[in-house]
């Protein structure tokens, strides 16, 4: 059997060998989420960045740039991290530059480190995820993007549901694969329950965030198709 | 209330603050296990050391000398990391240069960061540690050895245990505790079990290294005294 790993936070990979291996960006609240949805709505791709300021620079180059740090948008942007905002139908056929706290930078440190692909994983695809990385038939790293290389629930619950769909073909190789996939079969009937005791819910709930988002990006397969990174770009 | 925190490995310590906390350092397979028993046995000090070179020297200074790497005992020391070898009546009295892969790593690099106090936890003591904390009325931190600054299952499941004790006059500060006290909560009647399955219980088996370890690790609350640094010894 294959196996399955998980990295609870991006702090944690240069521990890990993702050389020719499928490699999953997880970030559920919200930026792996929104992406998603922001593909649904039709945009044409989305470039990860790793800072603000060098995000904004892509303002002179015709695309829509997005950034939020510490979960709000940040001034001066066209848009933030809600998924809400991304099914804006004005976004169709748009390039977008998007930077967030967590997401963008797993996305851009496990590029570094030549992984034979990397996907996007939500809630929103899940289903569509797992038969992706069953297709591809590489071994598989579950990266969660965590809360400023902290460990945050969220991602490793879905990293759990993510085992617990590959597990026919998949073995998990490490502690950290068993405790996720403990943690989703624990949970699995009470996702949002969970999810809102987390860190990050607490941190929307504080800030007056559209708590809805919460709600939102735990839709499962909403979406059946899988975002994946092609050279600098993320592309449906 | 008072705040605990959970770290899964060495690794992450940056990202934390432990001025003026409690520490509780945990390697329940088994460092910290077998400083206890040390203890018990009658061992006067433990002087924890980061390598086997530096360990080494503490032979000329009427030491004996301890040394483990990768599970198994180094050529030349004194002494492995196996309970059992520290059940030896000789041990009385003695002091010991103690080396192991993770489990005195972490110990140094948390006294680096101006701790309050450093406990040395384990199942043997559990109950003696949670008094213990409560006594020193700080906010703490459960710092998991992981393995190799790996996330491991054996740490985490001790720190919830260790956060079940707690619950009355502690609140979980992050998501760490609260995944750490849902691994207990799941498996606290089963708790050989979860163990048996972890990277750590496996590479025993691989080694043919002495497989009681797990089960004699496991015994709670056999010793009502907990270890804690002073200076640079570990001292009952």
């Amino acid at each position: 059997m294959k196996k399955v790993e998980v990295i609870y936070t991006p702090a944690l990979l240069p521990l890990y060998d993702l050389k020719d291996k499928t490699v999953v960006v997880i970030d559920i609240l919200r930026a792996t989420s929104t992406m998603c949805v922001a593909f649904n709505t039709g945009v044409n791709k989305i470039l990860p960045i790793a800072s603000p300021e060098e995000c904004l620079i892509f303002k002179d180059f015709d695309f829509i740039i997005s950034a939020e740090r510490n979960a709000v948008k940040v001034p001066g942007f066209d848009m933030g991290n809600s998924p809400f905002e991304y099914e804006n139908p004005f976004l169709a056929g748009k390039n977008i530059a998007f930077t967030t706290t967590n997401g963008t930078k797993a996305i851009k440190m496990a590029k570094a480190m030549f992984p034979h692909r990397i996907l996007i994983g939500s809630f929103l695809n899940i289903s569509a995820l797992a038969e992706r990385i069953i297709t591809l038939d590489k071994e598989v790293v579950l990266l969660c993007s965590g809360w400023k290389d902290k460990y945050n629930i969220e991602d490793t619950v879905f990293a759990g549901a993510v085992i617990h769909k590959l597990l026919e073909v998949y073995e998990m190789a490490d502690d950290a694969s068993f405790s996720a996939h403990s943690l989703f079969r624990q949970y699995q009937d009470n996702l949002e329950d969970l999810v809102r005791l987390s860190s990050h819910a607490k941190r929307f709930t504080s800030l007056n965030v559209q708590t809805d988002d919460v709600a939102f990006c735990l839709q499962q397969d909403i979406y059946n198709f899988v975002p994946e990174l092609e050279g600098e770009f993320i592309v449906k």
